[in-house]
Order: C-alpha cells, then sequence, then structure tokens
C-alpha cells in the first residue's frame, strides 16, 4: 500500500479552463474533468493525496473582499487562503465523489483545512513578487502602503498591485490529521494553494501571515511527511522540455539530479513556470533513496506513473 | 471512549462576541476563548467532535460576493458556505491547538469541509424564511426576482433580501472521513454552518442548493452517526427555562421527552431561538437508548457533562 502512495499536485487548469469565464459553475465543470483522472490513478491501484494551486481564487477572493470594504469588513489574507481552500475542496470532493460512484468503487473522500509552517526569517520576506488581488493608481497604492504597510509593486503596465512573499514550506500543521486519513483509506485534499501561511512565533503559537506558498513546493513537503513513494507534478505539457520552443527542442524521459541541475544552471527552464516545479522534484528525488517525481500532464498520470510518458527525476 | 464521545455545536457567541466588530481578527479572538473551553472537554476525559454555526460569516462572505458583482463573478451560496468552514475552521483548528500545546497535550487538530444531505422533497422549500446577503429595496429586490429567480423578502423594516429556505439534515456526506479521524484520536471539526447544503439527484449525483442547515440538528445528526453518547447544545443560558423572562420563571435540570413535548406545546420556547435546540435535543436523546442531550453555557459544559449545571433532555 505505503508503494504505491502517491502526492498529485493540481495545477491552475484542473481547477478552470482558462479559455472559460473565471465562475464557480466553470470552476466545478473543470473539477468534474479532473476527478475523471484521478479516479483513473484510483482504479490503476495507486492511494493517491491532492494537493492543488489557488492563485485566481484566491485573487477573486481578495478582490471581492477588498472591493467590499465599505458594507463588511475585509479578510486578511490567510483566513481568505483558508477561505479558497473550502471553496477548492468542496468542488473536487463533490467531483470525485461522483466520479467513484459512477465506478462503483466505495471510497470515502474529504478536503482538510490546512496550515503550512514558513520561516519568519525566508530570505524571500526581503523581496515579495507575488502579485494579489485588486489594482490601484500608483497614487492609491502609495496611500495604501503608508495606512497598512502592504508592499505595492507595478504589475506589468496593467496597475499596482499589493505583492506578498512566496517563502518554502518546512512544515504541514496538519500532517497527523493527513495521516490518520489516508492511513483510513480516505482520498484527503489537502495543501490547497500550498497551504494557509503560518509562522512559528517565539513562543510556539501559528500565526498567519500574507504570503503564496509555492503548491508543488507544499506538495513536495507533503510528500515527504506521507512517506509517499512519488510525487506527480501536473503540468500543462506532457514531458519536460530542454531548449523547449526551439529547434533543438528535446523531451525528456528520466533525468537524475545531477542532469537536473545542470539544466538549470543551462537556464533551460522557465523561473515561475517550470524551474520551480522541477525544483520541488528534485527536493523529493533527494529527500530519501527510492523517491521519485514524475512531470506530466493529469490526464497522462496512469501512464507517466506506469513508465512510459512524462518525465521522471530521480536520484540514482 | 466511544462512551464519553461528544458532540459540542458551538453558537454564534462561539465566534464572535456580539458587542465586538464582526472582524477577522476578533473572530480569532473568540476563537482563542472558545478553546479554553473546548480543551478543559479533553482535560476532562471527553472525546470531543465540534460542530458550529456560520450565520454572520456566511452573510458577510455572501454580501461581499454579490458587492463585488461588477470586478468578479458572483459565488454561489453553498460555494460561500464552503468558504465559510474554511474560515471559522481555520480560525478554531489554531486556536485549539494552541490551547492544547500551552496545556502540553499532544492531540491533532483538524477541519473537514462538510456537506450535509437534505430531501429537495423537504416542505421547508416551500417556505423560504432565512435571510442571507444583502439588503436591497423593493424595486431591486423585484428586478433580482424576475432576472436569478430568488426568494426576496422584506426584513423587519430594514429592505429586503433574499431568503432561503431551512430543510431538515437527512445525512452527513462525509461521515465516514470523520469517523476515522475522530476513531484516530484528532479532534475534529465539522458541519460547519450545518453543513454545505446538497440534495441528491435522481441519478444519485449530488449538487449544492441554496440552503440554511439548523447547525444543531446538524450536530445532532452527526452525533448519530458518530454514536456518540451525548450531544452539547451551546447557547447564551446555563440553564433552559419555562416561563422565560416572567416572574415564575423556572430553570430546568432534568427533563425527559414527554416533558419537553409539553413544554413545547404550551409554547415555552421561541421558535427560532430555543425550540430548535430543544427539539434537536429531543431528536437525540429519542435516536437510540441511552443517549442524552445537554443545552448550556459553553464555560459550563465541563461541569454540565458531570450533570451539576446545564438542562439534560433525556428519554427514559
Amino acid at each position: 500500500m505505503i508503494s504505491k502512495r502517491v502526492v498529485v499536485a493540481l495545477g491552475g487548469n484542473a481547477l478552470q479552463d482558462p479559455d472559460r469565464p473565471p465562475t464557480s459553475e466553470e470552476q466545478l465543470a473543470a473539477a468534474k474533468n479532473t476527478a475523471v483522472s484521478i479516479v483513473a490513478l484510483i482504479k490503476a491501484g495507486y492511494d493517491v493525496i491532492i494537493a492543488h494551486g489557488n492563485g485566481p481564487q484566491v485573487g477573486r477572493i481578495v478582490l471581492a473582499s477588498e472591493y467590499a470594504a465599505e458594507v463588511t469588513p475585509t479578510i486578511p489574507f490567510p483566513e481568505c487562503a483558508a477561505m479558497s481552500q473550502g471553496y477548492i475542496g468542496y468542488h473536487l470532493q463533490q467531483a470525485i465523489q461522483e466520479e467513484l460512484r459512477k465506478e462503483g468503487i466505495e471510497k470515502p473522500v474529504a478536503s482538510l483545512i490546512t496550515q503550512v509552517v514558513v520561516d519568519k526569517d525566508d530570505p524571500a520576506f526581503n523581496n515579495p513578487t507575488k502579485p494579489i488581488g485588486a489594482f490601484y493608481t500608483e497614487e492609491e497604492a502609495r496611500k495604501i502602503e503608508k495606512e497598512k504597510g502592504y508592499h505595492m509593486m507595478e504589475d506589468a503596465g496593467r496597475g499596482w498591485r499589493r505583492v506578498v512573499a512566496s517563502p518554502q514550506p518546512i512544515d504541514v500543521v496538519e500532517s497527523q490529521a493527513i495521516k490518520t486519513l489516508v492511513d483510513g483509506g480516505v482520498l484527503t485534499i489537502t495543501v490547497g494553494g500550498g497551504g494557509i501561511p503560518v509562522i512559528k512565533n517565539p513562543d510556539g503559537s501559528l500565526e498567519g501571515i500574507p504570503a503564496v506558498i509555492d503548491k508543488d513546493f507544499a506538495a513536495e513537503k507533503l510528500a515527504e511527511l506521507l512517506d509517499a513513494e512519488t510525487i506527480v507534478i501536473l503540468t500543462g505539457v506532457e514531458q519536460v522540455a530542454i531548449n523547449f520552443n526551439k529547434p533543438n527542442q528535446k523531451f525528456l524521459d528520466k533525468i537524475n539530479l545531477e542532469q537536473a541541475q545542470q539544466y538549470i544552471e543551462e537556464g533551460h527552464f522557465a523561473p515561475g513556470s517550470m524551474l520551480p516545479k522541477v525544483e520541488a522534484a528534485m527536493a523529493f528525488a533527494k529527500s530519501e533513496p527510492g523517491r521519485k517525481a514524475i512531470i506530466t500532464l493529469l490526464d497522462k498520470a496512469v501512464e507517466a506513473l506506469e513508465g512510459k510518458t512524462g518525465t521522471i527525476i530521480f536520484d540514482e
């Protein structure tokens, strides 16, 4: 059982068709599509744990909350992240429950509200880069900066936005509860959006902070804590490539840590896109002998786990 | 262990001091107070499962979403309920984790996104009464009624609001996952706000609907499914009274189902206030021999479970 334990990190497309409006109805439809691929993994005998992103969703929740500030108090960022876990978890669990039911598979499904600890001294806090919420004029942005102490940055010519840091996950607060569910045969959805970011205060208490944890790194940390054999990092391509979109583009079947590091140094993987995925994959492969990571498309996950496609990152 | 299993249904005051502004910061402060009483139950040896309301919170989430309609798509009611579970669950679990840590008790805590099934033919759907979200003028209300098919009602002279039904809970979709957590020693927070309301379609699939499930009835259903011995329904008074606020007011220590029914018929309990609490308590006491319900204040819960205060409703 343990040997087939797989953490699957769902990306944005698994929750929202980029060509459709960002409504709840469309999110549920996307979740239903995603559920088909998840249940295919269950049918193939894998013990699946699901991690997922929340970028667009938490952005819209923050936006609505800021926009409605004159009628109801604005909700802080960590709480908005918690809300996005409820919103997305509900859709994923309902969609997967339904797909399991159609396939005649009896397996409980549950989403857990999950906090992920980051280091308050993480260097990322010196250089916040993740834009969230509404767009403002420069004048408004300067005012917000003064009033609330937010970091504000100009975002690609579209206006000024609040930016938060993207620190590394160091622990999953609810890992024991997640283990209890997974060991009990429950298909568990967790670390949504990379988790609700919390820091540990000197007295040991936890405190939510505004930050965006990369979901692939959070999934990697989770996979370590659950002693999973494999992490599947889903993306928009079937395999990772070097010389991407160039005449000499080459897809990668299987690379070891040394090769992956070399490709990173040669600049093959785009920062903020394929690079963090390869880095999360490497972190898992490195964490313990025998662990491997696969980067592929959601609907190729079963084939990739069988070694037929995808890019496998392993330690030798 | 099973014999000391207790479902605690937290009311509004456990999550929000009515004399303070309805901010996240105040909600977290209220949750920290609540955590002290919850951990007192753990220390007294009870195996606690927490249910909670979400009325004010989901109201504000709906309000912000409706208010921000011009900048981001409005989120439907069941999804707002899911968001409120994330929002409140996060605060409760963090506050309880901290209180356990302070007391040196090692016990995992987790909040589960929870769907609760209602009957689509529940007579409550013919008479929606629960106001949610923003206030409108009559003209706006009539327009919304036509455009969206919502039920709109005048709310106590303050304006027109959407109203939804309050059907009875018939099942907790995630009960198996909840059992797994509770059996595994995890302090579990669930059926938040009475649960995300879903109906079962003729094909067996679940579908979210706009409705508000009474949290005490949802907690009662949960307590049955978990085979709890006791349900503690928390309220703003230490004991239930007959002739409430009258010169001949009398507090009740212990009443059986027959007495409770008689007091209901005599009109002692206010509809929408003490009446549904007494009814939920009766439903649990009636569900199986030996089960009992207690209605009391949160900080009297330990004493009440020891039989020293509160109102016990039992079957004989």
